[in-house]
């Protein structure tokens, strides 16, 4: 077995939920490999990892979601601990998590024809956002 | 280590959300093994795996847990860009998210008693739902 | 390609959400190792596992987070399926779920300087609750 690491950085926005599609970056990275699997880990306790239809109407309706599950203007008792405003923005990413297990066979990744993978950033801030892609490839001794 | 794949197909209802237990399935494909892990990845953008104790009472709640967490009757904009009434379905298959990864030993899924592996779809369509279930096992030299 | 157990037990308490970091243990299973990932997985289908910034205002706005997504005080099937008072502290581990993979490199977890790995026992009864720690390395030939 091999074990390799790709990692991904983003500039987010100060918007209230950046939605980044990574799926070609991750097909990228396994498409002269065998068989396996991605495991992909979001750095920083703000963040998440899921799937999705990467489409504007959907993107739309994800955000909205997390604002009616989990409101903005409650009164968190991380704010006050602090002193910044992102209470809301925790606990979207640990209810979300940070990790996702994607299999992949003869260098394709076995996603669904409307599946992308994406990553959800639910900082107010702008920042730095890491994405660490571990991939793990069978190799077969020849 | 080796890798195998196994390729679950189920044909799900028209119901809201159609519960599979795939636990006898995935301890079935381990049971002449040693050590490793599984992977399970549901392909679509509308379905997802968890644990639950697959019981009919659990299964009517966690049914009516989603239809009020992310009710059915709103105005999704996902709704209206494909002319489709399933954008609850997709918002509940991305929080949900489509993998698990479960640890076996000796051949046996580390699970609890009441701890059953289960496969969501939440389509409002009669559908094909395929699971892709990676194998993971330790090869000892011998 | 190496696969070790390391089983973690933990007596929990009768308030209403327990949530335990485990973030050290896990470190120090990791730190003589080289590169690879550990999966966590939490045995019983009323735990679960993901991560946050282990602070307490944050553990007081998670548990009342999952009070508010899914209340304690309502008319669960599953509490007259078996007479118990439970059937809220099911979906709540059902809807975050049991595992989480995270990747280390040259025996340090890879995680964020604010993201701590936690345990939530969602169980409304004094139990133990068995966590399986999986640690995969990458054995490379000398």
């Amino acid at each position: 077995m091999q074990i390799e690491f790709v990692e991904l950085e983003f500039d987010t926005g100060e918007e209230e939920i950046d939605i980044i599609d990574i799926t070609s970056h991750i097909q990228n990275a396994v498409k002269d490999r065998g068989n396996g699997f991605v495991n992909i880990f979001v750095q920083g306790s703000t963040g998440g990892v899921t799937a999705m239809e990467y489409e504007d109407g959907l993107k739309y309706d994800l955000r909205r979601m997390f604002g009616e599950i989990i409101p903005r203007e409650m009164d968190y008792r991380h704010n006050s601990t602090w002193g910044d405003e992102n209470g809301h923005s925790h606990l979207r990413a640990s209810l979300l998590k940070p990790s996702l297990t994607v299999p992949f066979r003869d260098g394709k990744l076995l996603l669904g024809i409307w599946q992308q993978i994406v990553v959800l950033d639910f900082d107010n801030k702008k920042r730095k956002r890491k994405v660490i892609v571990q991939i793990v490839e069978e190799r077969v001794e020849k």
